[in-house]
Protein backbone atom coordinates (compact mmCIF):
# COMPACT_ATOMS: atom_id res chain seq x y z
CA UNK A 1 0.00 0.00 0.00
CA UNK A 2 2.79 2.65 0.55
CA UNK A 3 4.18 2.04 -2.53
CA UNK A 4 0.64 2.97 -3.99
CA UNK A 5 0.78 5.85 -1.85
CA UNK A 6 4.03 6.96 -2.75
CA UNK A 7 3.02 6.91 -6.11
CA UNK A 8 -0.01 8.70 -6.13
CA UNK A 9 1.72 11.70 -4.66
CA UNK A 10 4.89 11.44 -7.02
CA UNK A 11 1.93 12.26 -9.77
CA UNK A 12 1.35 15.61 -7.70
CA UNK A 13 4.10 16.57 -9.89
CA UNK A 14 2.22 16.60 -13.10
CA UNK A 15 0.03 18.98 -11.47
CA UNK A 16 2.83 21.58 -12.07
CA UNK A 17 4.32 20.53 -15.88
CA UNK A 18 2.53 23.30 -17.92
CA UNK A 19 1.99 23.59 -21.19
CA UNK A 20 1.32 26.06 -24.17
CA UNK A 21 -2.11 26.43 -24.25
CA UNK A 22 -4.53 28.90 -21.69
CA UNK A 23 -7.70 27.06 -20.61
CA UNK A 24 -10.97 29.04 -22.05
CA UNK A 25 -11.26 32.09 -19.93
CA UNK A 26 -8.36 31.70 -17.61
CA UNK A 27 -4.39 33.64 -17.42
CA UNK A 28 -2.65 30.75 -16.39
CA UNK A 29 -1.62 28.04 -18.40
CA UNK A 30 -2.70 24.45 -18.84
CA UNK A 31 -1.13 21.19 -16.85
CA UNK A 32 -0.82 18.24 -18.17
CA UNK A 33 -2.73 16.72 -15.09
CA UNK A 34 -5.72 18.41 -15.76
CA UNK A 35 -5.29 18.14 -19.78
CA UNK A 36 -5.17 13.94 -19.30
CA UNK A 37 -8.65 14.09 -17.45
CA UNK A 38 -10.03 16.39 -20.28
CA UNK A 39 -8.46 14.15 -22.87
CA UNK A 40 -10.15 11.23 -21.19
CA UNK A 41 -13.64 12.94 -21.53
CA UNK A 42 -13.11 13.71 -24.76
CA UNK A 43 -12.17 9.70 -25.87
CA UNK A 44 -15.16 8.54 -24.17
CA UNK A 45 -17.41 10.85 -25.27
CA UNK A 46 -15.86 10.64 -28.95
CA UNK A 47 -16.05 7.19 -29.26
CA UNK A 48 -18.76 5.93 -31.95
CA UNK A 49 -16.85 8.26 -34.81
CA UNK A 50 -13.79 5.38 -34.38
CA UNK A 51 -13.89 3.85 -37.69
CA UNK A 52 -13.09 0.56 -36.36
CA UNK A 53 -14.45 -1.29 -32.90
CA UNK A 54 -12.04 0.04 -30.23
CA UNK A 55 -11.39 -0.96 -26.26
CA UNK A 56 -12.17 2.59 -25.47
CA UNK A 57 -11.38 1.96 -21.98
CA UNK A 58 -7.78 0.94 -23.27
CA UNK A 59 -7.70 4.05 -25.18
CA UNK A 60 -8.69 5.91 -21.57
CA UNK A 61 -5.98 4.23 -19.55
CA UNK A 62 -3.51 5.36 -21.69
CA UNK A 63 -4.25 8.80 -21.75
CA UNK A 64 -4.52 9.09 -18.72
CA UNK A 65 -0.73 7.72 -18.35
CA UNK A 66 0.34 9.18 -21.62
CA UNK A 67 2.20 12.43 -20.18
CA UNK A 68 3.34 11.62 -16.91
CA UNK A 69 7.38 11.35 -17.89
CA UNK A 70 6.64 14.71 -18.12
CA UNK A 71 7.15 14.79 -14.75
CA UNK A 72 11.13 14.56 -14.87
CA UNK A 73 11.40 16.56 -18.87
CA UNK A 74 8.53 18.90 -18.87
CA UNK A 75 5.96 19.63 -21.64
CA UNK A 76 7.90 19.95 -24.87
CA UNK A 77 5.64 21.36 -27.67
CA UNK A 78 4.25 19.37 -30.45
CA UNK A 79 6.47 21.59 -32.89
CA UNK A 80 9.60 21.14 -31.57
CA UNK A 81 11.96 19.27 -34.45
CA UNK A 82 14.88 19.25 -32.44
CA UNK A 83 15.96 17.00 -29.91
CA UNK A 84 13.15 14.29 -30.64
CA UNK A 85 14.98 11.38 -29.95
CA UNK A 86 16.70 12.64 -26.88
CA UNK A 87 13.32 13.73 -25.44
CA UNK A 88 12.16 10.44 -25.76
CA UNK A 89 15.00 8.75 -24.36
CA UNK A 90 14.35 11.11 -21.25
CA UNK A 91 10.51 10.41 -20.87
CA UNK A 92 11.09 6.95 -21.04
CA UNK A 93 13.87 7.02 -18.42
CA UNK A 94 11.32 9.04 -16.34
CA UNK A 95 8.21 6.75 -16.72
CA UNK A 96 10.68 3.72 -15.79
CA UNK A 97 11.58 5.50 -12.55
CA UNK A 98 7.98 6.43 -12.05
CA UNK A 99 6.00 3.31 -12.49
CA UNK A 100 8.41 1.74 -10.92
CA UNK A 101 7.62 3.00 -7.64
CA UNK A 102 4.34 0.66 -7.84
CA UNK A 103 4.63 -3.11 -7.55
CA UNK A 104 6.58 -4.83 -10.57
CA UNK A 105 2.93 -5.96 -11.89
CA UNK A 106 1.36 -2.84 -11.55
CA UNK A 107 4.44 -1.02 -12.84
CA UNK A 108 4.54 -3.05 -15.97
CA UNK A 109 0.98 -2.55 -16.87
CA UNK A 110 1.81 0.71 -16.53
CA UNK A 111 4.39 1.32 -18.88
CA UNK A 112 3.22 -1.50 -21.60
CA UNK A 113 0.00 1.47 -22.18
CA UNK A 114 2.95 4.21 -22.24
CA UNK A 115 4.42 2.10 -24.74
CA UNK A 116 1.62 1.35 -27.07
CA UNK A 117 0.43 5.11 -27.07
CA UNK A 118 4.29 5.89 -27.95
CA UNK A 119 4.30 3.00 -30.65
CA UNK A 120 1.10 4.31 -32.29
CA UNK A 121 0.43 0.69 -33.97
CA UNK A 122 -2.81 -0.05 -32.56
CA UNK A 123 -6.42 1.35 -33.10
CA UNK A 124 -6.84 2.12 -29.66
CA UNK A 125 -3.43 4.17 -29.23
CA UNK A 126 -3.76 5.88 -32.85
CA UNK A 127 -7.00 6.89 -31.71
CA UNK A 128 -5.67 8.36 -28.71
CA UNK A 129 -2.59 10.24 -30.20
CA UNK A 130 -6.08 11.81 -32.59
CA UNK A 131 -7.90 13.20 -29.25
CA UNK A 132 -4.20 14.37 -27.98
CA UNK A 133 -3.37 16.33 -31.30
CA UNK A 134 -7.08 17.22 -31.96
CA UNK A 135 -7.59 18.94 -28.22
CA UNK A 136 -5.40 21.72 -28.22
CA UNK A 137 -6.15 22.06 -32.14
CA UNK A 138 -9.81 23.28 -30.31
CA UNK A 139 -8.51 25.23 -28.01
CA UNK A 140 -6.74 27.31 -29.76
CA UNK A 141 -9.73 27.18 -32.58
CA UNK A 142 -11.36 29.08 -29.24
CA UNK A 143 -9.16 31.41 -28.10
CA UNK A 144 -8.02 33.25 -30.86
CA UNK A 145 -4.59 30.73 -31.93
CA UNK A 146 -3.35 31.71 -28.35
CA UNK A 147 -0.38 29.04 -28.81
CA UNK A 148 0.18 29.27 -32.63
CA UNK A 149 0.53 32.90 -32.06
CA UNK A 150 2.66 32.99 -28.91
CA UNK A 151 5.03 30.63 -30.21
CA UNK A 152 5.00 31.73 -33.97
CA UNK A 153 4.02 28.16 -35.27
CA UNK A 154 1.90 28.90 -38.95
CA UNK A 155 -0.82 26.71 -40.46
CA UNK A 156 1.91 24.67 -42.57
CA UNK A 157 3.26 23.37 -39.51
CA UNK A 158 0.02 23.15 -37.66
CA UNK A 159 -1.37 21.10 -40.40
CA UNK A 160 1.79 19.05 -41.27
CA UNK A 161 2.28 18.01 -38.34
CA UNK A 162 -1.73 17.29 -36.93
CA UNK A 163 -3.14 16.18 -39.47
CA UNK A 164 -1.65 12.55 -40.47
CA UNK A 165 -2.35 11.49 -37.00
CA UNK A 166 -5.70 12.99 -36.87
CA UNK A 167 -6.56 11.15 -40.21
CA UNK A 168 -5.03 7.87 -39.35
CA UNK A 169 -6.85 7.45 -35.86
CA UNK A 170 -10.19 9.13 -36.23
CA UNK A 171 -11.13 10.07 -39.89
CA UNK A 172 -14.21 11.82 -38.84
CA UNK A 173 -12.26 14.24 -36.28
CA UNK A 174 -10.01 15.31 -39.15
CA UNK A 175 -13.07 16.36 -41.35
CA UNK A 176 -14.23 18.36 -38.27
CA UNK A 177 -11.28 20.28 -37.83
CA UNK A 178 -9.65 20.60 -41.92
CA UNK A 179 -12.48 23.42 -42.91
CA UNK A 180 -12.10 24.99 -39.18
CA UNK A 181 -8.39 25.40 -39.52
CA UNK A 182 -9.04 27.25 -43.53
CA UNK A 183 -11.26 29.21 -42.21
CA UNK A 184 -9.02 30.24 -38.89
CA UNK A 185 -6.20 30.80 -41.50
CA UNK A 186 -8.43 33.45 -43.49
CA UNK A 187 -9.26 35.06 -39.92
CA UNK A 188 -5.31 35.48 -39.12
CA UNK A 189 -5.33 33.32 -36.23
CA UNK A 190 -2.14 31.30 -37.01
CA UNK A 191 1.71 32.66 -36.16
CA UNK A 192 4.30 33.37 -39.04
CA UNK B 1 -20.05 15.96 -33.89
CA UNK B 2 -20.74 19.41 -32.59
CA UNK B 3 -22.13 18.36 -30.09
CA UNK B 4 -18.93 16.19 -28.71
CA UNK B 5 -16.84 19.78 -29.12
CA UNK B 6 -18.88 21.71 -27.59
CA UNK B 7 -19.21 19.48 -24.65
CA UNK B 8 -15.28 18.83 -24.16
CA UNK B 9 -15.24 22.94 -24.34
CA UNK B 10 -18.13 23.50 -21.43
CA UNK B 11 -15.43 21.44 -19.46
CA UNK B 12 -12.67 23.47 -19.67
CA UNK B 13 -14.94 25.56 -16.79
CA UNK B 14 -13.43 22.46 -14.23
CA UNK B 15 -10.46 23.35 -14.92
CA UNK B 16 -11.48 26.93 -13.01
CA UNK B 17 -13.39 25.20 -10.27
CA UNK B 18 -11.19 25.44 -7.34
CA UNK B 19 -10.79 23.25 -3.89
CA UNK B 20 -9.44 23.47 -0.66
CA UNK B 21 -5.97 21.53 -0.73
CA UNK B 22 -2.94 22.78 -2.53
CA UNK B 23 -1.48 20.52 -4.35
CA UNK B 24 2.08 19.81 -3.03
CA UNK B 25 4.71 22.35 -3.44
CA UNK B 26 2.79 24.76 -5.33
CA UNK B 27 1.22 27.78 -4.10
CA UNK B 28 -2.65 27.53 -5.52
CA UNK B 29 -5.09 25.53 -4.74
CA UNK B 30 -6.35 22.44 -7.30
CA UNK B 31 -8.86 22.35 -9.33
CA UNK B 32 -11.44 19.77 -9.74
CA UNK B 33 -10.22 18.89 -13.25
CA UNK B 34 -6.71 17.73 -12.67
CA UNK B 35 -7.81 16.10 -9.27
CA UNK B 36 -10.32 14.24 -11.41
CA UNK B 37 -7.50 12.92 -13.28
CA UNK B 38 -5.56 12.19 -9.86
CA UNK B 39 -8.63 10.03 -8.61
CA UNK B 40 -8.67 7.75 -11.82
CA UNK B 41 -5.02 7.31 -11.63
CA UNK B 42 -5.25 6.37 -7.76
CA UNK B 43 -8.37 3.84 -8.18
CA UNK B 44 -6.34 1.51 -11.04
CA UNK B 45 -3.37 1.80 -8.83
CA UNK B 46 -5.54 0.64 -6.07
CA UNK B 47 -8.00 -1.86 -7.52
CA UNK B 48 -5.71 -4.73 -6.21
CA UNK B 49 -6.86 -3.65 -2.63
CA UNK B 50 -10.95 -3.94 -3.63
CA UNK B 51 -12.51 -6.19 -1.31
CA UNK B 52 -14.41 -7.81 -3.97
CA UNK B 53 -14.39 -8.42 -7.64
CA UNK B 54 -14.78 -4.89 -9.47
CA UNK B 55 -15.35 -3.25 -12.71
CA UNK B 56 -12.53 -0.96 -12.40
CA UNK B 57 -13.38 0.82 -15.88
CA UNK B 58 -16.55 1.53 -14.59
CA UNK B 59 -15.04 3.26 -11.45
CA UNK B 60 -12.54 4.79 -13.78
CA UNK B 61 -15.19 6.72 -15.75
CA UNK B 62 -17.22 6.95 -12.37
CA UNK B 63 -14.40 9.23 -11.21
CA UNK B 64 -13.72 10.88 -14.22
CA UNK B 65 -17.49 12.66 -14.10
CA UNK B 66 -18.07 12.84 -10.48
CA UNK B 67 -17.17 16.51 -10.28
CA UNK B 68 -18.58 17.71 -13.73
CA UNK B 69 -21.82 19.67 -11.82
CA UNK B 70 -19.69 21.80 -9.83
CA UNK B 71 -19.16 23.82 -13.31
CA UNK B 72 -22.13 25.63 -12.50
CA UNK B 73 -22.45 24.91 -8.43
CA UNK B 74 -18.42 25.03 -7.21
CA UNK B 75 -16.66 23.04 -5.15
CA UNK B 76 -18.09 22.80 -1.37
CA UNK B 77 -15.44 21.59 1.49
CA UNK B 78 -17.21 17.93 2.31
CA UNK B 79 -17.20 18.87 5.57
CA UNK B 80 -20.03 21.35 5.16
CA UNK B 81 -22.89 20.16 7.40
CA UNK B 82 -25.27 23.19 5.81
CA UNK B 83 -27.82 22.94 2.55
CA UNK B 84 -26.51 19.93 1.76
CA UNK B 85 -30.01 19.05 0.07
CA UNK B 86 -30.04 22.07 -2.06
CA UNK B 87 -26.52 21.58 -3.36
CA UNK B 88 -27.33 18.03 -4.60
CA UNK B 89 -30.29 19.69 -6.23
CA UNK B 90 -28.16 22.34 -7.56
CA UNK B 91 -25.56 19.68 -8.71
CA UNK B 92 -28.71 17.56 -10.56
CA UNK B 93 -29.62 20.29 -12.46
CA UNK B 94 -25.66 21.08 -13.81
CA UNK B 95 -25.64 17.63 -14.65
CA UNK B 96 -28.17 17.65 -16.90
CA UNK B 97 -27.71 20.95 -18.81
CA UNK B 98 -23.89 20.19 -19.25
CA UNK B 99 -24.07 16.29 -20.45
CA UNK B 100 -27.18 17.33 -21.94
CA UNK B 101 -25.18 18.91 -24.58
CA UNK B 102 -24.20 16.07 -25.75
CA UNK B 103 -26.58 13.23 -27.92
CA UNK B 104 -28.78 11.68 -25.58
CA UNK B 105 -27.75 8.14 -25.41
CA UNK B 106 -24.10 9.38 -24.73
CA UNK B 107 -25.45 11.85 -22.25
CA UNK B 108 -27.84 8.92 -20.34
CA UNK B 109 -24.61 6.74 -20.52
CA UNK B 110 -22.77 9.88 -18.46
CA UNK B 111 -26.40 10.82 -16.08
CA UNK B 112 -26.14 6.82 -15.32
CA UNK B 113 -22.52 6.93 -14.03
CA UNK B 114 -22.90 9.93 -11.65
CA UNK B 115 -26.21 9.02 -10.50
CA UNK B 116 -24.41 5.92 -9.48
CA UNK B 117 -22.15 7.50 -7.89
CA UNK B 118 -23.72 9.50 -5.88
CA UNK B 119 -26.49 6.64 -4.59
CA UNK B 120 -23.37 4.83 -3.70
CA UNK B 121 -25.02 1.57 -3.18
CA UNK B 122 -23.07 -0.59 -5.66
CA UNK B 123 -19.24 -1.97 -5.39
CA UNK B 124 -17.98 0.52 -7.66
CA UNK B 125 -19.68 3.71 -6.41
CA UNK B 126 -18.36 2.75 -2.79
CA UNK B 127 -14.81 1.92 -4.25
CA UNK B 128 -15.12 5.44 -6.29
CA UNK B 129 -16.29 7.38 -3.09
CA UNK B 130 -13.56 5.63 -0.86
CA UNK B 131 -10.65 6.94 -3.02
CA UNK B 132 -12.28 10.31 -3.24
CA UNK B 133 -12.36 10.74 0.27
CA UNK B 134 -9.26 9.43 1.00
CA UNK B 135 -7.23 11.78 -1.80
CA UNK B 136 -7.33 15.06 0.09
CA UNK B 137 -6.41 13.42 3.41
CA UNK B 138 -3.52 12.04 1.53
CA UNK B 139 -2.20 15.26 0.80
CA UNK B 140 -3.17 16.78 3.88
CA UNK B 141 -0.77 13.98 5.59
CA UNK B 142 1.85 15.25 3.00
CA UNK B 143 1.06 18.99 3.77
CA UNK B 144 0.77 19.81 7.13
CA UNK B 145 -2.79 19.51 7.38
CA UNK B 146 -2.69 22.67 5.42
CA UNK B 147 -6.63 22.41 4.34
CA UNK B 148 -7.53 21.37 7.84
CA UNK B 149 -5.72 23.81 9.59
CA UNK B 150 -6.89 26.63 7.11
CA UNK B 151 -10.93 25.59 7.41
CA UNK B 152 -10.42 24.95 11.07
CA UNK B 153 -11.59 21.18 10.53
CA UNK B 154 -10.64 18.85 13.66
CA UNK B 155 -9.84 15.15 14.11
CA UNK B 156 -12.65 14.61 14.73
CA UNK B 157 -14.61 16.07 12.31
CA UNK B 158 -12.01 14.45 9.70
CA UNK B 159 -12.83 11.03 10.81
CA UNK B 160 -15.90 11.11 11.21
CA UNK B 161 -16.93 12.37 7.76
CA UNK B 162 -14.29 10.01 6.27
CA UNK B 163 -14.01 6.71 8.08
CA UNK B 164 -17.15 5.51 7.14
CA UNK B 165 -17.05 5.53 3.32
CA UNK B 166 -13.81 4.28 3.44
CA UNK B 167 -14.26 1.16 5.21
CA UNK B 168 -16.97 0.79 3.06
CA UNK B 169 -15.18 0.95 -0.16
CA UNK B 170 -11.86 0.06 0.17
CA UNK B 171 -10.99 -1.47 4.06
CA UNK B 172 -7.05 -1.89 3.23
CA UNK B 173 -7.45 2.09 2.58
CA UNK B 174 -8.74 2.88 6.10
CA UNK B 175 -5.96 0.23 7.80
CA UNK B 176 -3.57 2.39 5.53
CA UNK B 177 -5.15 5.92 6.83
CA UNK B 178 -5.96 5.19 10.50
CA UNK B 179 -2.74 5.23 12.23
CA UNK B 180 -1.38 7.91 10.35
CA UNK B 181 -4.37 10.13 11.03
CA UNK B 182 -3.95 9.68 14.56
CA UNK B 183 0.11 10.56 14.32
CA UNK B 184 -1.06 13.87 12.54
CA UNK B 185 -3.41 14.69 15.45
CA UNK B 186 -0.24 13.90 17.83
CA UNK B 187 1.61 16.34 15.63
CA UNK B 188 -0.95 18.86 15.80
CA UNK B 189 -1.72 18.92 12.11
CA UNK B 190 -5.25 19.63 12.57
CA UNK B 191 -7.83 22.70 12.93
CA UNK B 192 -9.84 23.42 16.19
Amino acid sequence: MQQVIDFILELEKLKGVTRKVRPLGLDRYENSAEHSWQLAMFAISLASYAETSLDINRVVRMLLVHDIGEIDTGDTIVYAEQGLEARKVAEWAAVQRIFGMLPEHQASTFLVLWQEFEQCETPESRFAHAVDRAMPVLLNLANQGQSWRENGISYERVVGRIAPPIKAGCPALWNYLEPRLEEARQRGLFGA
